[in-house]
């Protein structure tokens, strides 16, 4: 009896799909990318799978030990520095305030990809290191992994991936060429707004100007870059005929962190899988101490304020202009601020260090959502249908929220000129104006109701991956053509050639004949 | 203890998604179409959706009474008749035996397309009699469909979902603009084969060259067809303001009737479902005489063989060169065929009158399939694993076919030039070389390898349609653009427009400086 309860529960073991533990290398990004990816690599492990992450030493988020994870840790000194960083943003949110010219937003823009550039310059170094450390190299060969996870915004993972010829999965939204959809699948401009410039798909005559400039200013910055970083290491490590763009175009599936509740509809490809709101999950209940400060709002409810993780600390005089107009309100105000405390803060202001936000974001009482506009927030504010002031600073920020407005689900206040009478009236107008809740929760309903949960179908593709060695029949040939095959180019050319010596040869003939019958017309003349 | 039970039923009844009734309008296609369209239909009724299926009083396929439909029967002499195409068919045969010229070829291109015109003439004139009897139009409206589910190979639902402004969901893969993405994605001529070429993927110059001609050729004739008709009848109902192409192109959901495994990876769009193989299950027990013929086969197993639908017999001499090959192999036939019994006949052969094709293909004993490559057949074959002989006539059936030669699954027989020796090799070839029915199993596990299966992803969607009144958050703006804007035409005009004026004005700027330097030069010398 025992003996075949066991061969039962072997069977079941052995046919239920997925759960054959595969061996799965993941090389993610710092900051608030890892939030992202430490879900799906806690998910990967509750399903059996041994995750092996690779870090750098003096990585931020990434911890040496995890319960979930083996970790490689890669010596490293450069990078995303969080100080670097917090200056950096300081500084951005003093010239937007200063109200910078063109000239002086154009220099802040090339900054930023300064900073940028040197952070690749940097993964490459690390990807350098990890090539020529033999006695690594010949223990990740001898891992014997199923597939390389990794999130492209940096090429890191790319490059390792096709050094050990293993299949490849990313976890993206942004890669070094822009917006994830912009490196894999057709985008007409006149429709997919570039991201950066702010635009719907409902452009008039001048937005389409601006977005193609848009786009071309942002095919330059990604041209320098990677050319600069990764076609120069593909070049020493893979060899002249290696391109690439194509080791990067032939990932096997691009797991995408977002749906068309979030983004504008657009082109897509077959093996792109939008997992958009994955990290989402029902709110728990609050600790007690917060739960009874929410209940103590009564009709009125909650606010909630955050600006995420690169945002320690506002400018104090904007933190006392916020503080003086939540001071107004009737509403329970939770804020995560780690400044010092505004002097014009109210009594039904509670300052934070940390908030349990998904939670928050799932409780009856909460109002609206004031939030900087990260991919993460605005996904959870989807997820539980809590309607947005939106205080954008950078990045995705001002397009991520601006998504929400034109939905009608947001209202953006332009943080370098705020005051409190200007984010007083934009709260009110969010609290008051039903339209933007039942926009966020028709948002809602429409991200809930799809035919599977987003994590369980970026788990299936992962394993997918491994059952089948990869997803070839899901990919295109594209990315092998030069762009002007894949372009038709060469083809028009010649025919428009044949369709050019086609009329010649005929209007020779016909002026031949012509003149031949004047000729013989002006003898009989 | 009776009330709290009912109660908790009736919460059961009013949370399971999609069990509430939709009220669903079908317009089919009659033939082979109506096969597919009616496993939806079948599919939905169990679901507890109300159906009714508008017909033709002389339809072929679909019958006026069903348990698990309501029809409607719009009174009709022309359109789709079995006598016209069984003829037509015939001759195709003819032309393509005797090895006609380019011309004659053409000739036979534009007849076949006067038959699809005159099929859409008759699709549009039941329309025009369906919008014009006032009574029937009140019953329609008055039935408060929820939505119109058609198949878009000729238009009349979506002329009719659009009078009765009313979402609209396709089950389709051709539509009057041909295969169905190219009316609705990106396609870049440079690595997506045009339908009728007989060409994949990978592409060389020459072929390129043929894609794009191919291309222009089938827009040709589809805007002519499209233009008598539909443009006509849109205008007439709608008024000059409603273009027929934007009607087609709003289509909420299009479940489309291929997948990746069939299809090569191409551009798609957010509302493309893919169902391909939806209509195909588990094998059942055959019946007990056909099952003793299949194990009468011992170790040599079994040939199946079924051209289809349209083909009711194959000219005489063709089956007798086909009986005459079988003859020759160790294997059992079954051969669907109606027509006289070919003297060659063997005494391994069965001839049937009709066979249950999804059961003999699923049982462990079938070796090989010989098809005529309809979508539905070669389905089959993919969900079960077994290679393909295969013999074209016409249609998207090479097309079909040549996805499988290219992928190792199938081996392509031409029938106008077959004799008993060219079909023994390429039967004993898919037999006998083991990579054949390797490369069927792994098509066959890729397919079967999917999140959700494809007839329960079809349900979801036309459910998510009726619980949300439409889809249009997946719905590109694309549609609405005229071509020029949508190719952002008129922007790169004018960009290039500035770049000249830029250029000349500075060359002016430039000689009027020069030539002020020349003049004071001149004076001063």
């Amino acid at each position: 009896m025992h003996h075949s309860y066991f061969i039962l529960i072997t069977l079941l073991i052995f046919t239920l799909p997925g759960v054959h533990g595969g061996n799965i290398l993941v090389v993610p990004l710092d900051g608030s990318h890892w939030v992202n990816m430490k879900v799906l690599t806690e998910e990967l492990a509750s399903r059996g799978h041994n995750i092996t992450v690779m870090r750098a030493s003096n990585s931020w988020y990434i911890k040496e030990t995890s319960p979930h994870y083996t970790s490689i840790t890669i010596p490293n000194e450069g990078g995303f520095d969080e100080e670097v960083f917090g200056t950096f943003v300081s500084r951005l949110l003093q010239i937007r305030r200063e109200g910078a010219s063109f000239w002086i937003r154009m220099s802040v823009e090339m900054e930023i990809m300064n900073q940028f550039s040197e952070m690749n310059k940097n993964v490459c170094e690390m990807m350098a290191h990890v090539f020529e450390d033999e006695q690594l190299m010949q223990s990740l060969m001898d891992a014997k992994y199923d597939v390389v996870l990794t999130d492209p915004g940096f090429g890191g993972g790319v490059l390792l991936a096709h050094r050990l010829s293993l299949p490849l999965v990313f976890n993206v939204r942004w890669t070094i060429q822009g917006e994830g959809h912009f490196a894999i699948a057709p985008s007409p401009l006149s429709y997919v707004p570039f991201p950066g410039a702010e635009l719907t798909d409902k452009m008039s005559f001048f937005q389409r100007v601006q977005n193609i400039l848009a786009y071309a200013f942002g095919c330059w910055q990604v041209e320098a870059i990677v050319k600069t970083h990764y076609v120069e290491f593909s070049k020493r490590y893979f060899g002249p005929e290696v391109d690439y763009f194509s080791l990067f175009q032939a990932a096997d599936i691009w797991l995408m962190r977002n749906d068309f509740v979030f983004e504008f509809p657009r082109p897509t490809m077959p093996n792109v899988v939008y997992m958009g709101g994955f990290q989402c999950k029902p709110a728990k209940p609050l600790p007690q101490d917060l739960e009874e400060f929410v209940q103590s709002s009564g009709e009125h409810g909650v606010i909630i304020m955050s600006l995420g993780t690169l945002v320690g600390y506002l400018p104090h005089d904007i933190a006392e202009e916020i503080a003086a107009a939540f001071a107004q309100l009737p509403q329970k105000i939770i804020w995560r601020h780690t400044g010092e405390r505004p002097k014009t803060l109210g009594n039904n202001t509670l300052l934070v260090k940390w908030m349990p936000q998904n939670d928050l974001l799932g409780h009856p009482k909460t109002r609206a959502f004031v939030a900087h506009g990260g991919t993460n927030g605005v996904q959870e504010a989807i997820y539980h249908g809590v309607p947005l002031v939106g205080l954008p600073l950078m990045f995705d920020q001002p397009d991520n929220l601006s998504r929400m407005q034109v939905r009608g689900a947001a209202k953006i206040v332009d943080i370098a000129n705020i005051d409190r009478s200007i984010f007083l009236q934009a709260l009110q107008e969010v609290l008051h104006e039903p339209s933007y809740r039942m926009n966020m929760q028709r948002l809602s309903r429409l991200h809930l109701d799809q035919p599977m949960k987003p994590l369980d179908l970026a788990m299936f593709w992962i394993e997918f991956v491994i059952r089948h060695k990869g997803a070839a029949h899901l990919r295109t040939e594209s990315y092998r053509m030069p762009w002007y095959a894949y372009h038709s180019v060469d083809v028009m050319i010649v025919l428009l050639a044949a369709v050019f010596f086609i009329l010649l040869t005929t209007v020779a003939i016909i002026r031949f004949l012509c003149c031949g019958a004047c000729r013989r017309k002006i003898k009989s003349d």
